[in-house]
């Protein structure tokens, strides 16, 4: 028996059921593009024929290195043979190069939520599996409930895995689907399953209802499972699946696991978490374990001074491992030091009094509302500016934007939009209007149509993302009103991305500005000389 | 000895060392008898002489029921007597009931941080906590970085805990400082430890930085222990302290546990959780265990469907006792029984061809990009349509929006947003024009004065959140062009809250469709007459 350990990304499917979670074929691409590059081994896709954006996924699956991808769905229905059920059919013949099949494996389910003969559901499983095994070549069976169901009726769990082990499942799946089942518990029963199916075949499916599902997830580990489930951000419904992103370091530092994660890819994993919230267009949150901004941030001036004379006094592991950094948090220090690293990540070196200039000025912008992690270009320009590196290329003296609904020649209503800007570039003044399907877009038609000429090096730039958040008054009273900040991110032809932000009580205001700086960054990295 | 499990919280101490965390006195009062009145048995209020704050907190402490006020300070200084200890003198001349004093139990720290010899680090916790015991009756030492100590140098942390035992201290507390110990070692290494002190006199306080600080908690008290720290919702610095949100209900409910919190104060603990995200103006997590808003959500068809019959189908307990509740989440994964128990919920009864149609409605508006989940007025509105129950309160025949940045009177930039709105309502037309801070703003302000003479009921709802999102084409190729989706949450004078959403490729136009939703949704409610 091998003692390789199997990862298995369940993001795209049992992360897609979390509630406000909407994928595109486009986010799912991309996601499962990068499981592939940081050496998932198994990444599940969705359920073909459950809905069109899994259908057009499956369809034309993305290439990928050395990831198998899994097709999900459910064993044959009751009563019908699995090769002429026209569930099974979609997942059977779709371009996946594994078909993991779910099934029960708690009585209490088959009686009260199939209502079916419990012979009957293990001839489903095994019927099911043979069948997936003979088409793909390689099966899977999730055992839905088999915790619940192992406390409830050990006999016929154990009959419902058996089935599907003895039909050739490579893995059967051991999930604890309610998610209420503690580690110690899970450990024990791991242990007895692997007197009957061995623990080389065997997986571990876990949910944080109780917090625990990286506790359960190790715990079957150390029992003996060889494959892990779980996804990234521990995305899931309800109370959400097992984080890769803390089992994976776990695994691989503290408990020497061999799997395909290897040490070096590790540094990958922080960037990885931040892409599912980018794609999801969510708030990272910053106490995540191992890959949260704050998981490595010192706060209390005595940790603060032990850190400095050797990090593991405060910190147990070193932040670079997982591709994350120290943080140090003391009023004027640790805006310093942050802003340093920053600064030392973009290749900008910054001296006195510069430096004490770009802090005043970083704070004084955080104060307005301004964010600069994941607006690095702003931020970039805001240290270039500070050294009088970046010129003003333009000027927008004023702009009108006109959104108008009304009646079409042929009596239909249409909403459309109309931008008017006045740019001095080059000393002279150019007045274009432009039309857009919305306020952004007809804006950033009419500048660049403005700017073209001095600036042919825009014309290559497109904005591919949008994002607006309105930041609530301060509870205190302190602050003024409401202010929006938006989020805008550009790429040029060469596939170069980068996001830029703009601040205002106006969100077409906050999106001019966040414009502008798209357009001075793609100048300043070209080269353009001001106007 | 007692089988008593107590808990400690410190919410008000570590978990105020959180980034962005800072309580005022009132927060302390308020949050401390909440943990009181839920049955905590310890409450750490702070560190007297530490800040201004929890020295006022802990001059005028609130009356508390049966919890113990806690102090929390550091061990004396190396080369001074506890007596003569400036930083001492505070924690035991404070008005808490109990002192709890940190101090070091790893070799590495004492030689790195300190750098002092290591008796004199045994002999500065004897003294103190002796002193400690004799001044407040009720000592407690904190062994910091017990785990990591014990693995380096198992005689020294045995030494240092042995220590504060002999002195007098009624717990010594097992310190995962640094948050890297697993759950199995956690066990082990507190068992080992249960062979020098009483597992009576042993408590845990674990942090969250491989995602296992409540299992870890869980590891130590089935190896003994008979104090758990934590915070609520594991509030904390890095990646937080365990969390007493998932700690308790598992505590009681799963391993049957006795301690201060009995099984019917459970059920205020969803209030607890909320209660500290509205005292820090956080958002809460829905996908907290047991007590998140999305903890007992559903969405899945299958899954909703099982839970129809039998919530324990996929429930791992009943949400009310721990004072939640379960909620339908309508989506285009689900079908038809999502639809169905969503209608349940909002308490419409919808019999065929209506379902059917209502069905097919919701699938055309998810292809276009609407998203219901997180959007249930939208969502009641369309089906309560589909019964021609909702009449069209008026119709918004035109509307012009002008965003323009302009110089001012004195000379500064300054972007207005104008909206020009004609609507016609009880068979009349009516023109407005408003100003606002963004585009979204004047239009909604433009559309009440319109309104407000018939609906009365609009005047007083207000926006109170607006979310975008942009929707990229499929990658296929099978949609058009990008689209938006806008989504607005309202509020009304009584407090009550709805959403709506709009989708459109134009910002603007899907944004007056979330309003119509909006405006639609409160005179539905009101009972208002159609025009």
């Amino acid at each position: 028996m091998s003692d390789r350990l199997y990862l298995f990304d369940t993001t795209l499917r049992d992360g897609a059921q979390t509630q406000g979670v909407d994928f595109s074929v486009a986010d799912k691409e991309a996601i499962a593009s990068a499981l592939d590059m940081i050496g998932i081994d198994y990444i599940e896709g969705g359920w073909p024929g459950a809905n069109p954006t899994d259908d057009a996924f499956f369809q034309k699956p993305p290439r990928l290195a050395s990831a198998t991808l899994v097709a999900f769905g459910m064993t044959r229905r009751p009563g019908r043979s699995a090769e002429n059920d026209p569930g099974l059919a979609p997942i059977l013949s779709s371009k996946a190069g594994a078909a993991c099949l779910v099934g029960k494996s708690w009585d209490f389910h088959v009686d009260v939520a199939l209502e079916i003969e419990r012979e009957e559901n293990v001839a489903m499983i095994r019927d099911s599996i043979a069948l997936a095994k003979e088409r793909k070549g390689l099966a899977m069976y999730d055992a839905e409930h088999f915790f619940d169901g192992f406390k409830a009726n050990k006999a016929f769990a154990l009959d419902c895995v058996t089935a599907a082990y003895e039909a050739g499942a490579r893995w059967i799946v051991l999930c604890d689907t309610n998610g209420g089942t503690l580690p110690d518990e899970i450990e024990r029963i791991v242990a007895e399953v692997t007197a009957h199916v061995p623990g080389s075949h065997l997986g571990i499916h876990a949910h944080n209802d109780t917090e625990n599902a990286v506790a359960n997830s190790l715990a079957a580990v150390r029992a003996g499972v060889r494959q892990v489930q779980g996804t990234i951000n521990g995305l899931g419904e309800r109370c959400g699946n097992a984080n890769i992103m803390a089992l994976i370091p776990s695994l691989v530092l503290k408990m020497g696991m061999d799997c395909g994660v290897s040490k070096d890819r590790l540094k990958d994993l922080t960037g990885l978490s931040r892409l599912l919230d980018e794609r999801l267009n969510r708030q990272p949150n910053r106490h995540q374990a191992y890959v949260g901004d704050a998981a490595f941030a010192h706060k209390g001036g005595l940790h603060v001074s032990a850190v400095a004379k050797d990090p593991r006094t405060y910190e147990h592991i070193d932040p670079a491992l997982v591709g994350n950094r120290r943080h140090i948090v003391v009023s004027d220090q640790a805006g310093r030091s942050n802003v340093v690293a920053m600064l030392n990540e973009i290749g900008v070196e910054l001296e006195e009094p510069a430096l004490r200039r770009l802090l005043e000025r970083v704070k004084e912008q955080e104060f307005k509302g301004y964010a600069y992690d994941g607006a690095e270009a702003s931020f970039e320009l805001l240290a270039r500016r500070t050294l009088g590196e970046v010129p003003d290329y333009f000027d927008l003296i004023r702009f009108r934007v006109i959104d108008e609904r009304r009646r079409n020649a042929i009596g239909n209503l249409v909403t459309e939009s109309e931008a008017t800007v006045m740019v001095e570039v080059a000393g002279e003044q150019a007045m274009r209007v432009a039309n857009g399907n919305g306020p952004v877009n007809a804006l950033d038609t009419a500048l660049r149509d403005a700017l073209k000429g001095r600036y042919p090096d825009l014309e290559a730039m497109h904005l591919i993302d949008y994002k607006v958040r309105i930041m609530p008054p301060a509870a205190d009273g302190t602050g003024t009103d409401a202010v929006t900040r938006v989020t805008i991110e550009s790429r040029d032809e060469a596939g170069a991305r980068w996001t830029t932000v703009g601040v205002s009580a106006n969100i077409i205001d906050a999106s001019v500005m966040a414009l502008y700086d798209a357009y001075a960054y793609r100048l300043f990295r070209a080269g353009a000389r001001g106007a």
